[in-house]
């Protein structure tokens, strides 16, 4: 096709601005100033500092000065970390678009990446209804956890109470990864040799024809519920089928769910025809 | 099928357990009994009780007694909001599995609903390394704010620097939300006349044929790339395009990607035999 998905540019991520912060912070009143910005942004990069340093005069800082800063993956939605920020570690974040917060032992601003190189590249910063609340919605380079995890929350409550081991590793995953998780523990698992009828996800990633059948007449039928007007939770169920297998074959060719969601998140961020162009060839 | 599709219950999802926490509590050590336990259930809820406590004497809380308390939607990822939650705050979430905070103003524990009704019903609770900030991870009754949106964040840093408005609402959300989201915009677009050539979305939404002959078209296409052994980058775009076009006919027939998900989580929570039996019949 040539034309654009969406016929514009717009979606939901806003392309990364910079505001040049200068380095000269004051106590509270950070300045911002066009360090680098050509005469002609002058009067555009003054807008955007004005209409940060209102921003961040309108937030709740607490008695320390600072705000619970959480990291979230954009393309999974998984929470990474939780930090705390002050204003200049937002104002930071929003200038560098690296995650940044505010270390209340060392006193003083870190960049989450700064020794690791795992910096967190931030899409958009959000602020909750009460203003003492934010998310940095960003892309990890890497783990983010100090322990090498993917996240920082991978004990569960649920799991220490049913086992009697002190320490397991599950990450918070929500349902999509879950899935993706458990479909691959199952790939893992398919070597081991196993007593009474195996599961319908190991035939599936036992069996190339039989997954691709599935995949096709799973499409199908998610068709037919619009063609021939059926209820939507048909359509939700036959989604739900389309979604589980089109995974199982991800999982066969060791593709990642969060891969495909980076291509979707790039592909609308840029026009239809711009990315096209871009792609590589079919085969 | 009739077999499962994982052979077996597991899954990420623990099914909810109670630990019937009495209201007696100590300052600090809550005390849980097993009030409405039966006899032959005592040694075990004890032991979880036991387990708990360990657990909360683990937790590395505040010179306030508190930590960072975070409940996010299993389904879809999204971080409903933040609060702070304290020893007494937990133990209750853990056993009545309902997400409860400790409001630092009115110094008293509350239940996320008790006023709306919209409680977070919480799947499982996740604790960070460094064993000082907690996820709720649970499935809403209904939108979590107070204003009446789904969640808390939805005043964006960089919109806000965009546009000379104060305030616009635009949720955090991931990038397969933010993709249905726009989706849903172009839906809404439809009604407007339009001057130029319409978008790829625009035509798919207008035209049930060429959305279905597409959906067919890139299952096929994704299957092939498995049979025909091509680059694991092509199964990713080829995915990609599987679910972008499965999702505008989600958005033709009204259905959202949360009601897919969550018939995945109660698919995968149960063995396929029992989860096949509760289906309703096709068609």
């Amino acid at each position: 096709m040539s034309t654009s998905y969406f016929g514009c540019q717009s979606l939901r991520f806003s392309p990364a601005k910079r505001l040049f912060v200068s380095t000269n912070f004051s106590s509270r009143k950070f300045r911002c100033g066009p360090a680098f910005a050509s005469t002609s942004d002058f009067g555009k990069d003054l807008s955007l500092q004005m209409k940060v340093e209102m921003l961040l005069d309108s937030m709740k800082w607490d008695d320390k000065g600072l705000a619970v800063a959480i990291a979230q993956n954009v393309d999974t939605g998984a929470i990474l970390m939780q930090g705390f920020a002050n204003r200049e570690a937002v104002a930071t974040t929003a200038s560098q678009r690296k995650a940044t917060f505010y270390s209340r032992s060392r006193s003083q601003l870190w960049t989450k990446g700064e020794t690791s190189n795992n910096f967190i590249n931030i899409h958009d910063i959000f602020i909750d209804c009460d203003r003492d609340s934010i998310i940095y919605l960003g892309k990890p380079d890497g783990p983010t956890c100090h322990t090498g995890a993917e996240t920082c929350y991978y004990t569960s409550l649920d799991d220490l109470m049913e086992s009697q081991q002190e320490v397991n590793h599950k990450l918070a995953l929500s349902t999509l990864y879950s899935l993706e998780s458990t479909i691959s523990e199952r790939k893992v698992e398919i070597a081991v040799p196993q007593n009474g009828k195996p599961s319908w996800t190991r035939r599936l990633l036992l069996d190339n024809n039989l997954l691709c059948s599935k995949i096709r007449e799973e499409a199908d039928e998610l068709c037919r519920t619009l063609e021939e007007n059926e209820d939507k939770s048909r359509t939700a169920s036959e989604m739900a089928d389309v979604l589980y297998h089109a995974m199982v074959l991800l999982a066969v060719k060791e593709v990642e769910m969060e891969d495909v969601l980076q291509i979707l998140r790039q592909r609308f961020s840029q026009s239809g025809i711009e990315e096209k162009r871009n792609r590589p060839p079919k085969s």
